[in-house]
């Protein structure tokens, strides 16, 4: 338990004579609420005053946002926007002068007092709409140039002109909230992790080696000629030698590199929240993820309650298509392959000889009234009820399905053991809906769900009668699958759990092999690898390894989910693009012969560019 | 203020029934207290049990540190060692003969009830040694093969050997204290940053490029043929542009990388503490890192007093020969120059005669009587004093630098501006002394100091008509001499400011410039450097950038100094070797020619390795 993430809503505070240079926040009991004005010269942020501060002075240091006509202007902190009377008396010329010759967005000082508005005036869409700062003094600190975009959140940009100028998309409010809320609920996360549970940050190397099938690892040139360092897909090793070591409890917000080339919503550095303990099975590891992300929950969202619901990978699969169902809907996938048998449909019994044949049904409700399905396939939907089945066998059907007037149902047939396809379906008609002006998937709604008994191995894509592991090689089989291990690998549980949240994998984690032996035998008899490489971490099992078992949160994801962003680039500060640049730097760059040469490298132009390098 | 960080001890409360998937810690008010046992099966740490849960059945999970004849174990975790009773009678048989033959170093759960030790056998010295625990039932999780050296403290190993078993070296008490309370004095500072001070915590990318001077950047290939990414130094632009964006106040403990070769007690990757605010002066800083420290600071080493002590960079050199001096004892340098002038001693004067031609001394207090300079060294000082200066001289000399019986006086004539070769006769002196007995600098004693106006720039070392910047281009110039920019760029002191403790640098930082066209004419036409590799960071200057400055501390190096550590390798989970390199997972590696292809890349083998490898 414990009480969620409370958001900086400013505190009323009195503000106090400029305490530059004064240590701590102010000691009114206002225990959670940061003192943002502490070593500076301010005196309050651009979102604090209120009614209650009339008759005080103040300074505030911020961006003008609007200014009109020299009369007034808009002052805008990380914290709020605040309004500003310019002085209008002879005296003040200057400062008049000043301000409004100031462009938008150059950045200034002002010092006046704080006024209440005049009756009628007060704004109460505005936190501070009550009142208005009469200035005395003003600086302009830095003026702006002409900004290639207006910052307002609703002008619409080209996210690589965004890019390109991410210092000042940053001043939006909607990336500012984001990045406030990530470091808020990371804030919260290590609280409940090191305060209350007594886990360890350890901060693990970023420069190792390859791991094995490590082909997404980005890498690291050394100075010895030949020899690179790889940056980890995630600390993986580190963490379970660190429970080899008697670190009983590990926790990092680690940073993860993996290098796919060009791919949508991926970024090829990535955080993850990092968990490992000793002594541990599913069950706590489970009830630790669901009280840190309950206590870490901002107030400002729906509620997450727990114990989060539990879903077999094969009950994911038959019921969503999917090993990450999005459970905020039904239009579950129903297997109607007895029914069908019985119809007597010469394709369909067809369909349902092969191994794994089967006809499965999701039932869209009001998917005629919504009117998204193409005509013809309508026509088929219909046809299959009026033109194969009876009246009886309509019936049965639509109580099997639970089918009412307007609804379309939507039939596979065929040799399908994942019905991936029906669940890419159920999505996709789920878009439809939605565009068509339904609600299905509420984002202010939040489902987790554990995802449970993975298969410890798969054939490989490449070559199906070898395995690879469905996750690492560090999975431990299911306790009462272990025997299948040695007879028919295939048919072997893990003890891997994913989290999901709204249909998004947002965790996944598992109890890890300690015993040396199992991991020798799994390494090199069942995946068929040099288990050379992996030397230290086999020694290291046979030192006395715990019984281990960890988790790790892409913390991207997950905050982009709760935030309701498009992207995870809108809750990273400075992200690449999809092609792996960074726009406002220009990374990667080209580097000199002279600049390879400690690193005994050099280019292999691809014979195209070599070519226009010559011309 | 605050109160300093108390270090875990454990927390006497009374042992609960298993809570196995437990979410929180015990309602008892014990705030400060994490509960270790929370969704695992122990009931209690090893550390923990005391008389008053005597009676009690407890399950512990740990290490057998030692067991003897079959008799007791003591059973070690992170948190400390309990004596466990092997049980005798034969229902238990099967218990006795597991603990008895499982080898030291097999991880263990032992089941049992809390006893008070028979009279005469309390062991005051272990925070458990009032009690032991009564096996009832036991398993053995996984047992330890022949251990490659003892995990007692005492055993002196090679560090080659240590790392390559680190997951061995972890169990230490020394290893687990440190790194323990490297994870909480970072808890704290972040409490104290975020939750205080309202600082952002921002994860800046570390894939980046070269910026210019940064010979010492690791590189990155890309995918894009001859472009390279390359891992940043430090977090620097980046923080820069979080202030220009609105962030108002930033921090990180952040992974950086220098790529220096080898170098005795340097990390290719290390962290530092960083921090960047908007609308600060060097004031308010330096107020917020004394506050940090002392808030953060362990509750069981000698606390630190504020505000620490500033010094100039010219009083530094004068007084201590050095930028980084150790305040915790004296014996500084004095300017003897004027005295010296009057002696009319021909090579004295001489050496005055030069441009900064000076002479110095350092007064070693009991140098004689500790009996550690050579004959010669010695001769040559009783020689000055006796054949060349005159009894009144003699007299004036002793009170000038205060001298005492049996103090020993080094002098140093000659051009010197730095004093650096005195500054380190100092601190030589002051081992030798150390070497004799004597105490000048107690580890435990922590005396911070701060070091300000820097030169703005230096000339180049290879090329001493040149300017470089002392610390960064970024540097604002101190207010005072911004005009002299201009004129005399030589002279001009910066708002660069160095954090020292007990003679260590332990952190830096400074005001930087926020003003486009100042920072341009610093890079182009002080330092003549091609500006256009920075022009994201001058355009940003351009739109509004907030007057603003930082500082980072070198984490590894404050922790390994306030644990008394001899190396930060000591104060790092997974350290590489002074050459760079893992000798645990043996990294870097070599890769193959295919896994370097998609980077267009290829090893360029000096010739002696080509020709071996022909051979």
């Amino acid at each position: 338990g414990g009480s969620p993430l409370r958001l900086g809503r400013p505190c009323l505070r009195r503000s106090r004579p400029s305490r530059h240079g004064g240590s701590g926040p102010p000691a009114e009991p206002c225990p959670k609420r940061p003192y943002f004005s502490s070593f500076v010269a301010r005196t309050n942020t651009c979102g604090e005053l209120r009614s209650a501060h009339v008759g005080q002075k103040v300074t505030l240091y911020g961006w003008i946002q609007y200014q009109r006509q020299g009369l007034f202007l808009v002052l805008r902190d990380f914290q709020g926007l605040t309004q500003i009377i310019i002085p209008q008396d002879e005296a003040r010329s200057h400062v008049k002068e000043l301000l409004s010759s100031a462009p938008v967005e150059s950045v200034v000082r002002v010092t006046g007092v704080v006024s209440l508005r005049p009756p009628g005036q007060e704004n109460p869409k505005m936190p501070t709409g009550d009142i208005e700062v009469k200035v005395e003094t003003a600086e302009v600190l830095n003026s702006c140039k002409k900004l290639p975009f207006e910052i307002k959140d609703f002008i619409k940009k080209s996210e690589a002109l965004r890019m390109q100028y991410r210092y000042l998309d940053l001043r939006s409010f909607q990336l500012q909230y984001n990045l406030r809320l990530r470091s808020q609920i990371v804030m919260r996360m290590r609280e409940y992790l090191c305060n209350l549970h007594g886990f360890v940050d350890v901060e693990t190397p970023t420069l190792f080696k390859r791991t094995p099938g490590g082909a997404k690892e980005f890498l690291v040139p050394s100075r010895e000629a030949g020899k690179f360092y790889s940056l980890p897909q995630s600390p993986q090793q580190f963490k379970q030698l660190l429970m080899v070591g008697g670190l009983d409890r590990y926790f990092q917000v680690a940073r993860c590199y993996r290098d796919e080339g060009s791919r949508p919503d991926r970024q090829p550095e990535f955080t993850q929240i990092d968990i490992e303990m000793s002594f541990v099975d599913q069950n706590g590891i489970q009830r630790l993820i669901e009280g840190l992300l309950q206590y870490s929950w901002p107030e400002d969202r729906s509620p997450v309650t727990t114990p989060f619901p539990s879903m077999t990978y094969e009950e994911a699969l038959a019921d969503y298509g999917t090993d990450k169902p999005d459970t905020r809907f039904g239009m579950k996938i129903v297997d109607i392959s007895d029914f069908s048998q019985r119809l007597g449909i010469h394709f369909v019994q067809n369909a349902l000889s092969y191994p794994h044949g089967t006809v499965k049904a999701i039932c869209i409700p009001q998917g005629m009234v919504s009117d998204i399905f193409t005509y013809s396939v309508r026509f088929i939907l219909k046809s299959l009820l009026t033109k194969f089945l009876g009246q009886e066998q309509q019936s049965e059907l639509i109580q099997e399905l639970k089918m009412q007037v307007d609804d379309v149902v939507l039939l596979a047939a065929g040799e399908h053991k994942r019905c991936s396809a029906l669940g890419s379906l159920r999505l996709e008609s789920a878009d439809l809906l939605e565009a068509a002006g339904l609600v299905l998937r509420d984002p202010a709604v939040f489902h987790f769900l554990w995802v449970v008994d993975f298969p410890l191995f798969l054939p490989k894509e490449d070559n199906p009668t070898e395995l690879e592991s469905a996750h690492h090689p560090f999975t431990a089989p299911h306790p009462s699958d272990t025997s299948l291990l040695y007879s028919d690998p295939t048919k072997v549980r893990s003890q891997h759990y994913d989290l999901v949240l709204n249909g998004s994998e947002v965790g996944g984690g598992s109890i890890r092999i300690h015993n040396a032996e199992l991991q020798r035998f799994v390494l090199e008899k069942v995946l068929k690898e040099d288990s050379e490489v992996l030397s230290h971490l086999l020694d290291a099992l046979e030192f006395g390894a715990p019984p281990h078992g960890g988790i790790a949160l892409g913390l991207d994801r997950l905050i982009s989910l709760i935030v309701g962003a498009q992207s995870i680039r809108d809750v990273i500060a400075f992200p690449k693009s999809f092609r792996g640049r960074d726009l406002m730097g220009n990374a990667p760059d080209y580097v000199t012969a002279e600049e390879l040469e400690p690193y005994h490298i050099q280019v292999s132009w691809p014979v195209a560019e070599a070519e226009a390098k010559k011309n």
